[in-house]
């Protein structure tokens, strides 16, 4: 404002997690049981749940066009990658707030077919719309949802857990909405339907709910984080925040056809789509190589892609020809 | 996106209302005490107290510009426009998830800046910030912040509680922030101290959180609503809800030296701003007259402004000259 400061770095200088530290040492440590840091925010009050709250923005021509991404299936993405940090905690999304920045000369019918999108992901998770705001902008359509939600308090996961010589394990396969919005931007057609069925499968993703929910109840995972950004990225922050290093192997990483075959057609390795392609929202668990067979008794089936080691051996991908390499920091850059 | 459909009308021609009603369609009803319509939503739990919860959002050149308010400001402005509306609820904000959408050559300094805003209001309410989200934008920067907070069960008021012939009052005074604004957009230095502190005072409102409170705990309030719109545009929101309407008399809304000198100095009229301004954060009450002393002895000082009339006659502005009109339904026009 007034006094004249030189100036700064820009926010792109220092990345998403330096800017995360900066703001997490400005706000202070607050009263939650888990703040700035985790999925989703975890709040104690009376009883045995505690409440969860998560936030997660989608903006046009960064997190989505309006070309490729149909009005209703930003609905239902807006939902299902907030649902996925409540799942990531073992909770369960119960309320939703709808916050939208829209330009005003926008069509209604698209406002209409965002909220149909964002109705149907609801109503299919037992999520209630309770409010929202409506603001105007000169700039890109941005989707702001709030998810509350509860786990019991005994339940509650969280990443810090994980223990040198856990297993890391994940749901599903890697790499797919990463592969699949690829392919789509380059204008494949496959011609199995098979294939075809793939890519339009993975426009939206599905959160991981009912698997975070069972193990957590069953007490089997001992850390959990979902994979926003990429396995390579993530597996960092769950490492981080556990105090633990990590050995990934890349040929125990599941890969789907779908992603050999858009990986093959785009000459691209799947192995990084895998680790860095990002938007998989899948879990990736830190969980006692023992208690993998409980998990898959639950109807929960995990890949083990490596092992949790001591903090002091860092984190480490190993290749299939057996060389080490540490995993690019970034993953999904926010900035 | 693939079915060509013929074009639907702009948002814009709708405007705020229109599409809120659209968009509680589509919702449909929700298990929340109160959802979509309110200040903020009303989430039933076990015990003594609901959850309230609401967002609002803060869009670069719509609601602020960077040229006028500083970083720290918006943050400031972020905090108690929220708490505002659990303020008219009656309730006790508690945490804020923070979402912001960021242009990535952004200063860090202004983040810093906001983010020590933020905190510094969060703060004084004893609100604390557990979370949020970074999003990069190519468009305005823009600040969501969502605010929970609670409200005794048998304390809650809302918008609906209004009857005919009730008191119609106010807190504070009307049209300050709006006259405020434009003296500083239009480069008035006023040469009385008094006067430029009245400016520097409006630059962030102030949430009447404490009164809210009071009037909700001492259950003298039938309904409340924030005027964040102005009190022609949210007046129409409360009767609305409560089924009945009004008759608002110009020769008594609250004004403040302030904006008698900034209305002189513009030559703008002084219930033109105090009825359309918007974004004063004063809270509209409707209580019985014989109350209004109770509140008084509570600490909090009501101007009444008027009274609730049945439905049937409408809502009537009634002039000094004894004229009546109807209010302009927009006030703030969001669209």
């Amino acid at each position: 404002m007034s006094d004249p400061r030189p100036p700064t770095p820009s926010i792109s200088s220092v990345g998403e997690s330096g800017l995360v530290e900066r703001i997490a040492g400005i706000v202070g440590t607050s009263s939650a049981v888990v703040g700035i840091g985790d999925d989703a925010a975890v709040i104690d009050r009376p009883g045995d749940s505690y409440l969860l709250a998560t936030v997660d923005a989608l903006v046009e021509n960064v997190h989505f066009r309006t070309n490729f991404t149909s009005a209703a299936q930003l609905g239902r993405r807006a939902i299902e990658i907030n649902a996925s940090d409540i799942a990531a905690m073992g909770g369960t999304p119960e309320h939703a707030l709808v916050s939208l920045a829209l330009p005003p000369r926008l069509e209604i019918s698209f406002v209409d077919e965002l909220y149909e999108g964002l109705s149907a992901a609801a109503r299919s998770r037992d999520i209630q719309i309770v409010g929202g705001n409506l603001a105007r902008t000169g700039g890109p359509i941005t989707v702001d949802v709030t998810l509350l939600g509860s786990v019991p308090k005994f339940d509650l996961v969280t990443r810090r857990g994980a223990r040198s010589g856990d297993v890391l394990a994940v749901t599903g396969t890697l790499g797919d909405a990463a592969a699949s919005r690829l392919a789509v931007d380059a204008g494949l057609h496959p011609d199995e339907p098979e294939l075809q069925t793939w890519m339009d499968d993975h426009a939206v993703p599905r959160a991981r709910v009912r698997e975070g929910q069972a193990l957590a109840r069953s007490h089997l995972a001992h850390a959990m984080i979902d994979l926003s950004d990429g396995l390579s990225s993530d597996l960092s922050h769950l490492c981080g925040a556990s105090g633990v290093g990590a050995v990934i192997e890349d040929s125990r990483l599941p890969i789907s056809r779908g992603v050999r075959w858009a990986a093959r057609k785009l000459r691209l390795g799947t192995t990084e789509l895998a680790l860095s392609g990002g938007e998989d929202y899948e879990l990736l668990v830190a969980i006692a190589e023992a208690d993998l067979a409980m998990a898959r008794e639950l109807g929960v089936s995990l890949t083990p892609v490596g092992r949790a080691v001591s903090a002091a051996d860092g984190v480490t991908l190993r290749s299939r020809d057996g060389s080490s390499r540490e995993p690019s920091a970034r993953g999904w850059a926010h900035f």
